[in-house]
């Protein structure tokens, strides 16, 4: 079995080196914060004390390296990574894939590298805000390009299947437009609804029910993990945002002129019945025979679809496809 | 101690009846709806077989008369109470108040009226979803304008309390105003947020995490139950949607031109914030004395604050103000 190599120990990095411990990988860490390479150290696991030293040890032992690294620090991290350790297998765990995919093609052209990221999190951050169970029946993108090296590919959707998620392939540019809407976009309306909320002064606080505090929850945390998020997808949330302000902007027209908000509240209600269906209706079992000529758009297809990989079984990926799709693919 | 004569039967006003009878008091009621009546009737309630039954009982014992019957309603059932019970005392719970004061004046001209909006609902409807519990801890308003008549908005608020609110003075126009931001507004949100996060696909769907979920929880509220509720506050909607667009569309240009979202973030931040601190802060307990000069205008200016009225001693409310007010009054 091959080692994982986890550098960064915060939420999400913490929390795979414990799961990959849990499920019985070798593995070690690296961090550049003092005290959460202390408290991981505290809790027995084997911690370098330098990024150069983890990833020396990567390279001796052919370990697996997972970035677990701020999107403004990937780069220089690629930057010893292609210094140490260019032959291991290469992924990350960061919230936007775009970037992240761009700065490996510059640093270490020709790596073996396919891209993370697991949709857990919470509102806390470093070493001992993580759980081994953190990525339990998680959803966790791991991205296929058309020049994905398919070994890779397996042996990251392998770690993110042994830390109990579910592997939805997509392409880097795919995951950034999705998580765009679904993500980064609620954060913002979120932010919106509390500040017109709030600008009804006190008697309106005191008069807000469920729809105001469901609605503004993410609005509370905290604003830096929020920045780095949002801003690092800028191109691909300002399309969310442009379709959310027109959407808003003909209700606005609809409530002015006619009365009605009908078409945006069936719209809203046919959105909900959507994220219900993809989430709890029925699955087909399918396989992807991974030594196909096209397997990589098969696997994207897949994630397309809503659907994801949930094991491998000698050649091919054992695939989950939602009975219903919601709506027709484009 | 007064009877309640409660037209509607449905989630609000069956709970009205429910926990006004849990509390001593004596009352009746009568619905359009035979399935909300003969449930009513099964559950050992007094029901009259009209409306027209009820108010004149309501008449004859002086009872306080409670309409909870949709908007589109209110005016022809107090055409019958013109008609048949004029000198009661009377309230609604209809969830704006500008319209139905309108309508009371219009109709009842000099009636002794209070309007009332107890912030208490569900996602579902009918007699059979009532509970004497429904309104513990919530805010119930009751209106107050530079006309009421102090003995009629006591007894409106005596109900609220025995129903184990808060209350909440306020006039029909800030509690419209109010309504629009933290309960209209989220709906609207919700649905434009659905709507959008759909659009991605079923592997937008597929990646949604708790952020979506929420923020799109009540756009699986019923259609009719949420455009009665919104399109009934119209004017002071559209204000609403005007200020969330205008932040939406701010948050559009820092993102596009500075990459930065900061300010948005930050005003979000703080108006959850404000919410919490309006919610759970610590409050001063103090007393207004009903036989003052202004006490129409005082008992509007606790609304203001964030303040409640949670009961009354000799001819005095007892009041609770928040601490510190999240932000000064205008």
């Amino acid at each position: 079995m091959r080692a994982v190599c986890v550098i960064g120990l915060g939420l999400i990095g913490g929390s795979v080196l414990r799961a990959a411990r849990a499920a019985g990988w070798d593995g070690w860490g690296a961090t550049a914060s003092a005290e959460d390479g202390a408290a991981a150290r505290a809790d027995g696991f084997a911690i370098e004390s330098t990024v150069d030293a983890a990833l020396t040890r990567a390279a001796r032992e052919d370990a697996l390296v997972v970035l677990a690294v701020p999107l403004p620090a990937v780069a220089a991290v690629l930057g010893r990574v292609a210094a140490l350790a260019p032959g291991c297998l290469l992924t990350d765990v960061v919230s936007v894939k775009g970037p992240v995919l761009a700065d490996v093609r510059r640093i270490l052209p020709g790596t073996r590298y396919a891209g993370g990221h697991p949709m857990a999190g919470a509102a806390v951050s470093g070493w001992a805000a993580g759980s081994a169970l953190l990525f339990e029946r998680a959803s966790w993108v791991v991205t296929v390009e058309p020049d994905t090296d398919l070994d890779t590919w397996r042996a990251v959707a392998g770690l993110a299947l042994d830390c109990a998620a579910r592997v939805v392939p997509a392409s880097a540019a795919e995951h950034d437009a999705a998580v765009a809407r679904v993500s980064h976009l609620p954060h913002v309306l979120a932010a919106v609804l509390a500040g017109t909320g709030a600008d009804g002064g006190p008697l309106a606080l005191a008069l807000a029910a469920g729809s105001f505090t469901d609605g503004t929850r993410v609005a509370g945390s905290r604003a830096e993990l929020v920045l780095a998020m949002c801003e690092g997808n800028r191109d691909r949330l300002l399309a969310a945002v442009d379709d959310a302000l027109g959407r808003l902007g003909v209700a606005r027209g609809a409530l002015a002129s006619t009365g009605s908000l009908r078409a945006t509240v069936t719209s809203g209600n046919a959105g909900r019945a959507a994220l219900d269906a993809v989430r709890g209706g029925e699955r087909t079992p399918t396989k992807i025979d991974l030594t196909g000529p096209d397997v990589r758009a098969e696997l994207a297809a897949v994630g397309r679809q809503g659907g994801w990989v949930v094991g491998f079984e000698a050649d091919a990926a054992l695939v989950e496809l939602p009975k219903a799709a919601p709506r027709a693919l484009t």
